[in-house]
């Protein structure tokens, strides 16, 4: 037995007090957001129609290494951080595997994943900014669920759009975000312009997330005192995300751990991009070498098969263009895919940093992924959301090669969440009703083809 | 600010390595399971065929203070253990309140609940005994699932009967037993003889809870090598569960903090029994006084409005007779109760010590449970099972006395578990369909007109 406890908490005293800001370290920056009509790097002004004003200047700051995290936010982590840096010692034997594994657990919070850290501070500069509330879209609901927790808590109003069949087929998450005094509206509705002309062309349909976001975004510029909220992609939420790496850092400080490899999945990129911000920071500024992996689902695979363009970040084409490594706004994974993940771009930050070859990337089928889920909470314990088994997989690849060749390389993958929503997908793993379809070239062509040309 | 931090997690060295029994600090001891068809005290030989024998040495010790906790079993509590001890700050500043909150949350982890503090100790000895498996019932799957995941763990078969109407319409935890390898049957089912002669005689029946015991009783004993296990009620059971309390007891000794009210939710006992242990037997060596308040749903009153009298643990009757607080053995809470705590009885070492006056019962109506989990959960982060809402709901009450006395009492409460797989009852709640039925006495005396003359 090592003397590694099985879970590293970190004393109040010593969580993070400020959040790292990877661009600064970066030479060649991420590519500015466009205007979608002229082409031009969007304004601070432009973006503060959308956006509150803090979150503009953290979008557009380059520069500014360390963010001190305001003491408000600070209180709100203290509920639920610190979250543990797990060493699996049990998942070591089970493989017996020479490497050393450890994960850090973003999910022991009500929001059931790692959203709740930008969600808080998107709610707390709202607020600070005399704003009566926000607005914004969900699909399975997990981005709304942490939104309402941490509007709840500042007394502000949130309005969430959810995708009308995840509304009537999953509404769990839903009375989760009830619990917490949301107002949460099936999308498409009666209440937005575009919701009305949809529904007018299309009676019967059940929704999109590129419609929910189009209705979010015109209630939150249509109404004095709203400002729209995202969960992923953008600089800012990477940067509040950043929480997650640097506790994983003084952690593994504390402890004279090091590790080789990190691993995590990327859907949007919040949760890969906060957990190896100190680490990629360190190997930006030749102070250090890591092997960075990102996982992707195979249906969905940005990263891996995509390109690397100007694209709306939204399928309703109403936000500013960001140059990711992208499928095309209106790619939807095939309709089995149940593992999430289903982003169709990957943050500006990330991509650039892929593009650099600063970051390896993998894309995986989604039996695998529950295989990997199932081995993991049998030694584990934790029943993990399908898009943290993203990395799990990788993670098992990676330690059972370590056991091939003898090497006791230090692992350490982000476990973004719990799985405790997600069981009609495992239901389908048990009953053999999932598949693993990958689109082909063909199909991913025409999609790339239909990119804006900028 | 205090110096006590928010959550106290106890360093892993500072865990317990003992289970407290309470049975050794009682003068008057719980009094005897008696045979059903004797009505003569229980022999470790009569109860070896249906518990495996270490069980049946706990459960009939009513001598030895301290059980060290086996290695395998610590080895299993690291990774879910130590669970944190919360200042609840946040709920605190919400109630304007002078007195100190605290709660022990046995939530974070995959079976939500505190259930599975006892499911690896019983899953262990199963195994340390040489046997295949062991067998269980559950309604909503909560032990169900607590006992999936030792089992998993252990490498020992697990056959769960599930009430079918639980089975069928709450499909969730049935996954995630499965997720761990368990066999999951709908009760009344085809496998067993009393399962075929409730299915010849009631064809559409829906299930019953008495029902899945006497299926897992009955396939226990009559399958060499398998053992029938329980989640509450009995003395070992409380016995593990001491774990929760002697490590609250650890935390407040190391910060110094000494509670005036400790509050749990009563269904079996498990919890609160757990909970209280170390507290309750300083108060029976005269060492310290603390009030100690049980909390139970208005629907199913076993503590406050039933009788103190020998009675069958399960409805059909297979199962040993025990003294305790009951409602008889076929009392069911009306079918709109969804709070949880649904057991007609109580723990015999609870009910002796109500009776000795140890302890006080309150009951309280299920809408103003759901009121306390919405009131905790804006404030605290943390959605909470109804079950557990029981305990919140005196603690606000007992917290807003302290605000209109100016009293700075220290409260402590038991918060046993999530409320990811409420969420049914959650919805009830929000749209208005939850009531708050009570029996009348005519209808209490009905059933207590039934209990077994001994």
């Amino acid at each position: 037995m090592s003397t590694i406890p099985y879970k590293i908490y970190l004393e109040e005293s010593e969580m993070p007090k400020y959040w790292y800001n990877l661009r600064a370290d970066m030479k060649k920056k991420p590519a500015p957001l466009l205007n979608p009509g002229t082409h031009q790097p969007m304004t601070p002004a432009e973006l503060s129609g959308v956006f509150c004003d803090e979150l503009v200047k953290q979008e557009l700051d380059n520069d500014t290494r360390e963010y001190p995290i305001p003491e408000e936010i600070l209180s709100f982590y203290r509920m639920y951080r610190p979250s543990p840096l797990v060493r699996a010692y049990c998942l070591e034997e089970k493989l017996k595997t020479p490497a050393k594994i450890y994960y850090k657990f973003e999910g022991n919070n009500t929001s059931g994943s790692h959203k709740l850290n930008s969600a808080v501070a998107q709610a707390y500069y709202a607020k600070k900014q005399g704003l009566k509330g926000v607005t914004t879209e969900t699909g399975a609901g997990q981005w709304g669920t942490a939104l309402s927790m941490a509007c709840s808590y500042f007394g502000l109003d949130c309005k969430v759009y959810m995708v009308k069949v995840s509304y009537e087929q999953k509404p769990f998450r839903r009375e989760v975000m009830r619990v917490y005094g949301a107002s949460v509206t099936p999308s498409p509705s009666d209440t937005t312009q575009v919701g009305r002309k949809i529904l007018a062309e299309h009676p019967g349909t059940t929704g999109s997330l590129g419609c929910a976001i189009s209705e979010a975004v015109e209630v939150a510029v249509s109404n004095p005192g709203y400002r729209y909220v995202l969960g992923s992609v953008l600089n800012q939420v990477l940067l509040h995300q950043s929480v997650i790496g640097v506790e994983t850092k003084i952690a593994m400080d504390k402890y004279g751990i090091k590790p080789d490899i990190i691993i995590g999945c990327a859907g949007g990129g919040s949760n890969l991009g906060g957990l190896i911000a100190p680490f990629m920071g360190e190997k930006l500024r030749g102070e250090a070498d890591y092997r960075i992996i990102a996982v992707e689902p195979a249906s969905c695979p940005s990263l891996t098969r995509g390109v690397y363009a100007y694209d709306f970040c939204d399928t309703g084409m109403v936000c500013p263009l960001a140059k990711m490594y992208t499928l095309g706004s209106d790619f939807i994974p095939a309709p089995n895919h149940a593992g999430g993940l289903r982003y169709h771009g990957m943050s500006p930050i990330l991509s650039e940093l892929y593009d650099q070859g600063m970051l390896e990337a993998v894309s995986v089928p989604q039996t695998s992924v529950f295989d990997a889920a199932e081995t993991f909470a049998r030694v584990e314990g934790i029943l993990p959301a399908p898009e943290s088994s993203h990395a799990i997989k990788v993670a098992l690849d990676e330690a059972i090669k370590c056991r091939e060749t003898g090497e006791e390389k230090t692992i350490v993958f982000g476990l973004t969440g719990t799985g405790y929503f997600d069981l009609v997908a495992y239901e389908k793993y048990h009953n053999g009703q999932m598949d693993d379809y990958i689109p082909t070239d063909e199909e991913l062509a025409r999609f790339a083809a239909k990119l804006p040309k900028i």
